[in-house]
């Protein structure tokens, strides 16, 4: 078991979906991805920020999934981070409604002593210089794992670019690998990017998918086709969280066993979209996630026997 | 071995893309299939006309594949059917330039009295009733495939669900899916088809991939990423065509063999966008499809040892 530190969101968010709407709920994307790695055996650090009007209940139920919330730092006089959005009817794309900083804006993330050794370190999207400066507090990651999002792009592209220089996994959905690379080929797109830094590219695809490069290999997971999704709020960060959290509890960070971190992230966010926010992932079981592996075998495996 | 019977189109297709952009070259939906199905060792028939335009080496080509041409007509006073078309830069839509049914207005196909016992039948995209005259043709084949597109779901709705009736499999793309069902989820919409007829529905999504469905049950090929994809045109049938030429050269219908032929299809599929039109499926050997089988495998197999 290797040590683990989430840096990220922790939040409250809005939704509002062709199936209906929510008042404030637990969101964020530390949320997402520290419930996600919860579920495998590891332990693991949450670095992020909440304001004084954050539910106890809510510190404690992370508490209570084994993580680490010393460095969730609690700014009593501070209002929580705050994201309100509207999904449009294909669920593929949503109007941001609102977004409240709050005390996200000054953040300034401290990692516990106890957690500089951390082997893994998953980076929540979020400013790239907040990023690297929890990446400046660890003293020797094997794996540094980011995800971002277009937003940095067009807005701090030269710190981005610093912070992928360092990292050796990033995700990040395909519309912004395009957008980062400009190429349209998401082959060509991985390629650019290994070369800005990181050694493992993931390019997630939503519906369709998500995509592993390393060097000349792919790995490709589909996601699990579904009666219906509803609501894909925090998906690609418990998908992030999944991967993280088994390369964490296995140690192994070969091309082989990201394979297997694949899927199982790909199976943590096929359960995440089934409800509102976090609810679903909030009340997995191990059980529930063992036969989803299984479906993802099914869906996946065939036996061509060649030479 | 099997014998299989392959209806559909025999043509003249003109192409245009942001590539480049060719003359009348060989095209159609029996073509794409036959050369697909010829990579398997197989005894099959392609049902087809054509007029006296059309260039003897194409027919002396389709012959050296192994395929049986003897009921595809020509005839000599008629001109070849004929299609151009233009790609938009995403290569995900395109625009038709030219429909020219000529010889195509008044097909009527004659299934060799050879191939009257064959196990597997391909009814490439053709008129419903079209398709419908040749399984009247057949004595008792143990599949019949078929694939339909918008055209006929607009203006023959009621001829379409009279042979989607009588059809085991049915390839079609996720869009038309999605029209056919009004329903969004593929899942949903594979179910729905389900009761239609069909044993097996074959979802075709581009780049994506595609998913079988049967029963409750679900697997997925992945297209291969690709650096370019040069010439979509024919992917779908060569797609359809490897599923057919599998399933004939093994004589096993299973769904467990189901999914190796659907591999077999993204495999071939995989080859045909890399050129204009049908010259790379033409100039393909079994080493080049072999070793894009194992792509296939490290592309989609994992080992995740689970109980």
């Amino acid at each position: 078991m290797s040590k683990l530190v989430i840096v990220g969101t922790v939040a409250f968010d809005a939704i509002e979906t062709p199936f209906g709407k929510t008042d404030k709920i637990l969101g964020g994307a530390a949320t997402y991805i520290g419930l996600s790695a919860s579920q495998f055996n590891i332990d693991g650090a949450i670095v992020s920020v909440v304001g004084g009007d954050f539910p106890k209940e809510y510190l404690s139920m992370l508490k209570n999934k084994g993580l680490d919330i010393s460095a969730l730092e609690v700014v009593e006089d501070g209002k929580t981070f705050f994201w309100a959005g509207k999904y449009r009817n294909d669920m593929n794309s949503r109007d941001t409604l609102a977004t409240e900083l709050n005390v996200l804006a000054d953040f300034k993330p401290v990692v516990p002593s106890r957690y500089k050794d951390a082997e893994v370190v998953m980076l929540g999207n979020l400013h790239p210089l907040v990023q690297l400066s929890v990446i400046e507090q660890m003293n020797a990651p094997k794996v540094i794992m980011l995800d971002t999002m277009n937003f940095w792009m067009d807005n701090t592209w030269d710190d981005l670019m610093k912070v992928i220089s360092k990292v050796n996994v990033i995700t990040i959905n395909d519309e912004e690998a395009r957008q980062m690379t400009k190429e349209y080929s998401l082959v060509l797109a991985a390629q650019k990017i290994m070369k800005m830094g990181p050694k493992y590219v993931v390019i997630k695809k939503g519906e369709h998918g998500a995509l592993l490069f390393n060097k000349d290999e792919i790995f490709f997971a589909p996601a699990l086709p579904l009666k219906a999704v509803f609501d894909p709020t925090g998906a690609g960060d418990t998908f992030a969280g999944g991967l993280a959290g088994y390369l964490a509890s296995t140690g192994d960070y070969s091309f082989e066993n990201m394979k297997n971190a694949i899927i199982y992230g790909s199976a943590l966010a096929s359960f995440c979209v089934e409800k509102f926010g976090a609810e679903r992932i909030i009340n997995l079981s191990a059980e529930e996630l063992n036969k989803r592996i299984h479906q993802f075998k099914s869906l996946t495996q065939f036996d061509i026997a060649i030479t």
